[in-house]
């Protein structure tokens, strides 16, 4: 199996939020939109959210939210723009979930939930690149 | 806020076991791991393997394993890779979720639950062109 994430699927109530929340708020532009799923051309791999019914049938499961079953971390290039897309989003309709500050690991991070409680993590890494096309390389930790 | 996402973070309750199968299993080469963390090189991004304690409190957050807030697809080129990596996950001793079968949408796909119950597609999806890099494109369906 290699190394690769294709697509990461989230589970979500309501469509219409989403896209309130991810395009209206955030300005993210969908590829395609329907009562039932929204895909989102990332760097390099594709987000879709699902909804939660069509979702559980899909992958035989059921979901409980605000399980919390992984983070979602947008990195960018200072603690400024942290500061910055945090406030976006909170703007946008985002949960505070932990304001930004400084990281044991020598970064800048602030948490949020989105409106189906998905994690994202606004994070300044200051050992990561990240390309123009947002496309960013693991340095292990010295 | 960019369409880009840099990290994702998966809580595990022991690294050794993650390791176990992702790396001695599936192949996986780690740039970097510890008792707490495990860095991956994916497409564009990085998967962090992240110790359940350290994980919440990083977080601030309850985290609940089976709350299944995701799905994690790896896209294949064909529906008898899809079976291939299928089973070499199998071997490597994820639980089966649901086998390998054709599509509503016209591809190929199976779920399977890695040894901390997060779930992971393998799919082929005809209509989603894949880069040598592993870099996907989003199509909207017809």
């Amino acid at each position: 199996m290699k190394q690769q994430l294709s697509v990461i699927t989230l589970p979500v109530n309501d469509l219409a939020v989403t896209r309130r929340f991810y395009c209206d708020g955030l300005g993210w532009q969908p590829v395609f939109i329907n009562d039932e799923v929204m895909f989102i051309q990332l760097n390099g791999l594709v987000m879709s959210f699902f909804h939660r019914v069509a979702y559980e049938q899909d992958a035989g499961v059921d979901y409980r939210p605000g399980g919390h079953t992984c983070v979602l971390s947008h990195n960018v290039a200072s603690p400024a723009e942290v500061d910055a897309v945090y406030a976006e989003a909170l703007a946008a309709g985002a949960q505070p979930q932990k304001g930004p500050a400084k990281t044991p690991w020598g970064g800048y991070a602030g948490h949020f939930r989105d409106p189906d409680e998905h994690l994202w993590e606004i994070a300044h890494n200051p050992a990561w690149p990240i390309s123009p096309e947002g496309y960013v390389t693991c340095i292990a930790p010295e």
